[in-house]
């Protein structure tokens, strides 16, 4: 980005600390330009107090947490142990963002494109979470046919004549105000659960062995699928592309035919939990019980123990 | 604080900022020693990497949060919107650590006691949460009798030549092994949410009407349910002193007579969450539809709207 | 300057505090760009660690330090009170920079460019001393009439191929190699302090009445040297524009003459200092006894205290 | 000291960087408490900013600068490149603060006592300089016979009834109030330069050849002196206790019989220099031109080539 983004009449620049980044981000966002960042997990903890000023300022910007392994400096290697930390805990106070999940190469393209899209639709940040393997894949890519370059939004703070009296700030005293004020911010996270649930559906039609993974971990469902197609097990994944909100309506039609529901998941239950909450939410109580293959540490799920899973259970129960 | 501790040979450390002080919680805490730190929402935020990596380490330390208006910077009113980062967002990485959510100075003094024996005990860090009316409200309480004084538990890095050879890190390169120590952490958290789990029952056994409330809201659901009874109406309190662990073991005899349940909190719906998971994850799918009352930015959910909800549905269903 | 650089293919950047400018400015300057900061005296204080780091790794670098009332926080008037830091506080380790010290704003341009090609010429830093009038002075400037473009030296750690297996490091073990390089520096600080000497002188060719003076007080000497000269005393001005080194080639020649040495200052003698040092280490010793005029805290010497200074005395001797 | 200090009713904090340090000294000096700190060169001049603050709202405090090898990261080894840091540079504005430079552990302990005492007499901070061998020497000492405790001066800043209506700080927006606190500091420090002068004399009394060096270097000189002595050759030792204020008192006597000066440092002419211009400020310009031996980067001077410079020049001479 350092060699590529002068070159496009963009700035790149290396700050002392990721508190630092996030106020950077902040000021950028504020300013109306567009801005993202990079991190791996320690990072990102570091940037919450920031996120949750932006969420309460309502300035955009584009975070990207490289998942690795946890807790603590952990390892690099994949691990997608911070999902709860992008859907639920984004700083204090009332927050949420709009937190995609990319798979592939060509994904981690088109999802920052629509990252900066929806970023500056909600004047929301948009987290990116993509995990230690994704970190570090290279593979080709199609780029867009053309680069819009965006103008300065209208309520943006930046040194013009047009901009100028414009104001930014996430301080309300006055609890009336800030009631007021979180009563909005509500709505708008109401409006993107609405709006922008993604999911990407593979083999899902007639799927009774339904699979819910997401970034790298959907990859190695998707070959587990392959071989238990060939057994004749109709497996099917059903892989989030929004992790929040949580692409419920997507995912309900799903349950007419689905006789099993495993989560595979590089963390402890983190993507479950959103699929329980999510499905709690609905109101909706009539399910399979869940079950789950779950690595740690920067180990990911192998197709070996997804399909074993369900071939296992099959000679259980023949 | 900073006045008593000399007297009861303590140290008070002024820290230069959030990042600095969850550092020297880290220091201390490894070094064996009893130590809190007090903040209040966005200090809380900057705190998560090194909780993070305390959790990583198992390192005890006790955090108080007094979480106030928010997102951003907000105000110092009360409110209860940082329940989901301490119970689900508690930094990168799987993460988890006992929070305990006081409602009156008694409870604050007693819960502060009880957080240091659990944050020793399961050497993970402890959360109080408090809110902006409790962070300043004023009560006598009953000191206990007497003061142990603790020695230097055998895993500390302490000064001394018996404590020399111990090693406190985070870091575990190797997948394998950090996979085998996020197992350890898991089998913890196991422990702790079977042993840990906490509730405070008002009026609940022949509840028909069951209110889930925590810190100051809970108090004015108390004030309700007395006017409540008065009208002849079985209403009641859960209120969980143990937010994670959610106590639901406590929670799930009440199902029995309950006919509503109504969640009263300053916030946009974190609580219900750490309700509706709870019952998900006991594969608890039958129970009235949660209903709720929730305020934000500082204003505290009052006992008329809580008696309101009660009496305007039936009015409805009458 | 956050509006121009960009025209020009430079960069702007609002850095979080002065240590982490002082660390851009090694960076920057390490990988070969012309890289300049603007502080006052309390940034320029903060930044003196980082200087030391540069002059030790040879790393260039101009350093705009515009001297405000002090000592501490001060107040924003102009002051000369940080020549000692410049010329003699550097940092730890044996340090030293050209200084330079405008005058007018024509000079704070032409000074700038000159601090440019002498910060890569010895690969050390550059300080340039304004005042606090100065820096909020404006006035018409003649651009020069081509701007050269420089490219990467061949010791800069750039990014490319050609540049790539640099190294530049301020750390240096063995103490022997640690004395080398000491010795190294010491010569060219030798080499800068005979070649790089630079005055202007006013009225001096037949000055019995030497001021000496800098920066926005010579200014006032100026006008007291233009009225005395009208009542046919026969003052001048030696304004040295390298306070480091000072320029005391130039000065000697005007001992001839010279009845009176009078140091006209907005500091405590730090001025002064730099004479009677550079006086004594060229082992002249025969020379009128030092006069002074000090103001300080943001009070600048005026015409009438350096004319009364000449006239009283006068009148005393009459 | 971490040990110590408790078992003496003090506290030892670990600070997060010089940066940090210097603004807790600036607290706990603020409050009338005796602090003191530690550090090594780089430190020394991250710390600068504070001192000068703590010099502008007269705070005292103690500052240890073990000097090392520089500039920048250096090594650990012995210098004396920091005498121009502590003696002229002390910071932005108009600052001086007495410097005291040991030679052994008994003059430690005692100069440290000492510090305390003066740095409270002036309410300025006090400078200790010592040596990367002094720094890592251990030595017997004798303690003094009683210790004692003091209170809290009147004009400290102190959480008590009695001090609370107390202000400390370094800004004075007005230019005339600044110049007058200007003015009030200058007058201490010609004070503190007419009262705190202090050398210690070592064959003296006959000397044709005056060495001057301080610290390690200077028992070198000693060293270096018996031999010389030996020899028949009268030679003595100035040795500067007090860098600032250079006590040109103490060393004006020794310029009636002395025919060569010969200073020792390890550093570039620093100490040298102090003497230059002590001697400059006298208006004393009769006196032998001044040699030197000097070292670098961690090498300090040795007997040999002390003794050499003496004996070499006579062989010459004869």
């Amino acid at each position: 980005m350092a060699k590529v983004l002068p070159h496009l009449d963009g700035v790149f620049i290396q700050a002392v600390s990721e508190v630092a980044t996030v106020n950077h981000m902040y000021g950028c966002g504020g300013a109306g330009l567009r801005c993202m960042t990079f991190t791996s997990s320690p990072g990102f903890s570091l940037m919450l107090e920031g996120i949750s000023y932006m969420i309460g300022a309502e300035v955009p910007g584009v975070f990207v947490n490289v998942m690795r392994g946890g807790p603590g400096l952990g390892n690099i290697g994949p691990e997608q142990a911070d999902i709860k930390l992008a859907c639920r805990g984004l700083g204090h106070g009332n927050t949420h963002a709009i937190t995609l999940a990319p798979a592939d190469p060509q994904e981690m393209l088109d999802i920052t494109i629509l990252a900066f899209e929806l970023t500056f639709k909600y004047r929301n940040p948009v987290i990116i979470l993509g995990d230690g393997y994704l970190g570090q894949v290279t593979g080709q890519v199609k780029l867009p046919k053309d680069m819009v370059k965006p103008g300065i939004p209208d309520w943006a703070v930046y040194g013009d004549e047009m901009h100028r009296r414009n104001l930014i700030c996430s301080i309300e005293l006055s609890e009336p105000d800030l009631e007021i004020h979180n009563i909005h911010l509500n709505e708008k996270y109401e409006q993107i659960s609405e709006n922008e649930q993604r999911a990407d559906l593979f083999h899902c039609d007639d799927a009774e062995i339904v699979f819910v993974a997401s970034n790298t971990p959907s990859r190695m469902v998707k070959g587990a699928i392959q071989d238990l197609r060939k057994q004749g097990i109709k497996a099917g994944l059903f892989r989030p592309i929004t992790l929040w909100p949580f692409p419920i309506k997507h995912f309900v039609p799903l349950l007419k035919n689905a006789k099993r529901l495993i989560v595979v998941e590089a963390s402890n239950g983190q993507l479950e939990d959103e699929l329980r909450l999510a499905l709690s939410l609905q109101e909706i109580h009539n399910f399979p019980q869940i079950e789950h293959v779950r690595r740690f540490g920067g180990v990911l799920p192998q197709a070996d123990e997804i399909i074993e899973i369900v071939t296992a259970e099959k000679e259980v129960q023949a």
